[in-house]
């Protein structure tokens, strides 16, 4: 028995899924039993570098999703729509959704979610996070057992490759982007990299699945790489640190907060050298996951490409192949055929859900939303860099404001000149970042401060 | 419904599988339908630090695995037998099996999957390679739709935490083995680590996932790390490289070998230091596998210790209840009621075997064995340490015997002096084993070579 793949997209990922599925020998067996049927694309009459079965090519991508053929469809077109439409229209028709949209998932995961579960269908997405690096399904399987305390990723190569670049070569961010640029390696409008886009959608999957609640897009505190200056990289090294942008979920108890809430941030951090992540260079990801009883462990692989992207879109069709031939069917009927006609999405319901024959770990049935601390209240550790008038007394000033908001300092060190300015730079303690932010306020009121060019949270 | 665990052992990892059981709240929901039936144990009336059910402790191994209401026979007594009777005994009687014993699973492997398919139940291990670290798991699902170049892992803690400590020291084998010894991190009879038969049981386990096929444990060549001397850790420093003993499956196509063959290793290794495997210091352990088209993916975390294996203990139970509760029932009736009332293990039988209702991705169904290629085939760099008399020409005569044998150097440097001999250090590009070897023969008739103390192989 063969399971037909509904294949929606042929752009980098789409053609290595294709090339995987056509060319199974000396893969796992299960992979010849994996059809591709039909396959979406926008020009049908583009030459590809794949081999397709003759007349599965169409640029009508609702027929797939509507084929009562197919088995699972897999989402590789991109962007929000018509990718969350035709997820959703798959999903009513009783197709398992295999995706590596992770911009969908971050913003309409619930929607989706609540639509598989009624229609008792599978959506998977190991190639949404990570590219090829296994990581959703540890989480959901090997991990489960833990209670999560932190996910900390290395999750966007875009701009881990530029500031691993500005690291080697002591180059500005301007620089090493229009380069990258030019590389292929960062896109034409880079905001969904450099401000911290991507990353955020990403740990809110990753948190999602680690916390077992559903997460808000706009709860994950954001931060991009824009203003880190070669400046700030050398400073960094002197005092034993790199910067990388880490996307960061924790489940930290403070003394003053007894509630279950978790910390969700993106934002460049100073990460010593030591650490397992500081060594991740260039477009590589990882994803350290820390919780209890198994202490650390890292997940270290390419974040993107067709090849890698593909081995997790494959690796999740044959996941489902594998569930579905243990449980002795091909498809679910969906939902009622009524609404699946009607060509609507399935009404979101309050539960419990009828989900019992679904296998346990690899379905999403949390409902609830996990609660999440605000920025102010996150205890962390600071980098500051001032620009200060160069007379006697400032360094005191600044530690009376610090002091004054309980900002206590590990290292306060003049570091040079840039013009006419002093230029300092202070590494705090942990501290509340409500205080530390009150500190600052205080910081630029004063005559002798010009600015406070930089200001980032250490790991 | 409830999962009815049968837990044989109640050693370190025993009582950390048993903690997360009786614990299950924060953890995956799933861990709350599993309950610990039964637990055998040497000694019931021992204090243990767990409050297990009453009645639940007996020291009559054999009644727990012929208990008609267990489901999941979970053993962690480890050692070769009674381990491996238990094992079939329980397969016979239809109970799943979750195991954290390599060296059963090393050396009755066969015998024990054999059983398992006619049964029609798991034998699941994520225990026994890389402690906590997902390994197993992913090999079978996320990676398996790969063609696997290469794994390679660092899989045995109390090498790399000796190996770890030489390196930082500068210290020798025989001391900090002895230190080891006392903190715990080395058995009082090191063999098994030491001379690397831990790693060669497991990487014997990982090639089999990895390449599917039976790997029979003595094909594994094997070499370990008590003749690596801190002179060795420090000219490898010098020029680049730490030393670790690396456990290495390949499958690499020779020039003149176009047979589909693989080499299995575990020896000291010199790695160059920006390699991801270079900076697994201590205790940790890490697995590195590159497929097409994924490329290089590492899994890092800590490759021992009672939390950490209980975790991969308790997923894979885990992962059997969820398989169960999505195929809709619990236990295989295991082989015939007479087989079992015989106490004897299935009998061996040849294929194809009955085991369509099974996940495919859980079981391990591959009936060959791999070709194995002879470690004399094998090409690799050396590293090659000689003690020579003080004369002048030493090193062309070292020169002119490597190349009669085709040998190739990449460097070769007089290092000082050991006593009255001149110390000289070899490093070779790619070569046969084979020939290397009958390089060093004719260098070894040498009249001013007085001896070979140290040879290595480089990554």
């Amino acid at each position: 028995m063969a399971f037909k793949i509904g294949l929606l997209g042929l752009g980098t990922v789409g053609t290595g899924t294709a090339q995987i599925l056509l060319d199974p020998s000396g893969r796992n067996p299960l992979v010849e039993e994996l059809e591709i049927y039909r396959v979406g694309v926008r020009n049908p009459e583009k030459t590809r570098p794949v081999q397709l079965p003759p007349g599965a090519v169409t640029s009508d991508l609702e027929s797939i999703v509507t084929d009562p053929d197919v088995d699972i469809v897999v989402e590789v077109i991109g962007g929000l729509e018509p990718a969350r439409s035709l997820i959703l229209k798959a999903i009513s028709h009783g197709k398992h959704v295999v995706t590596a949209n992770k911009a969908v998932i971050a913003r309409f995961g619930d929607e989706i979610y609540d639509a598989a579960n009624e229609a008792g269908v599978y959506v998977l997405l190991e190639a949404a996070v990570g590219g090829g690096i296994p990581v959703i399904q540890p989480l959901k399987q090997a991990l489960g057992v833990n209670r999560i305390r932190s996910v900390i990723g290395i999750v966007n190569g875009t701009t881990n490759y530029i500031l691993t670049r500005m690291q080697t070569e002591g180059a500005d961010f301007a620089d090493v982007l229009a380069e990258a640029q030019k590389l292929g390696y960062a896109e034409a409008d880079p905001t969904a990299d450099v401000d911290g886009f991507d990353a955020a959608d990403k740990i809110a999957i990753l948190a999602s699945l680690a916390f077992g609640g559903r997460i808000k897009l706009e709860d994950v505190y954001r931060e991009g790489i824009s203003q880190v200056s070669a400046a700030d990289i050398a400073y960094a090294d002197k005092l034993g640190f790199v910067i990388k942008l880490l996307a960061i979920a924790n489940r930290e108890m403070l003394q003053d907060d007894p509630t279950d809430r978790l910390r969700l941030r993106v934002h460049p951090t100073l990460v010593p050298r030591t650490h397992p992540l500081a060594s991740i260079s260039g477009v590589y990801n990882a994803i350290l996951v820390e919780g209890d009883p198994i202490g650390q462990v890292m997940f270290f692989g390419p974040g993107a490409g067709a090849g890698p992207t593909a081995s997790a879109v494959v690796s999740d069709i044959l996941n489902i192949a594998a569930v579905l031939k243990s449980a002795g069917g091909h498809r679910s009927t969906g939902v009622s055929p009524v609404a699946a006609e009607e060509n609507s999405p399935s009404p979101i319901t309050n539960y419990p859900l009828p989900i019992t024959n679904l296998h346990p770990l690899l379905t999403c049935t949390h409902q609830h939303y996990c609660k999440i601390a605000p920025i102010e209240e996150l205890t962390t550790r600071f980098y500051a860099r001032f620009l200060t008038k160069d007379r006697p007394g400032v360094i005191g000033k600044l530690g009376t404001s610090f002091g004054n908001h309980g900002v206590s300092i590990e290292s306060i060190v003049q570091t040079g000149f840039q013009g006419e300015f002093a230029e300092i730079v202070v590494v705090t303690h942990d501290v509340r970042e409500g205080d530390f932010h009150q500190a600052l306020d205080e910081i630029r009121t004063l005559d002798s401060v010009d600015s406070i060019p930089s200001l980032l949270r250490v790991l």
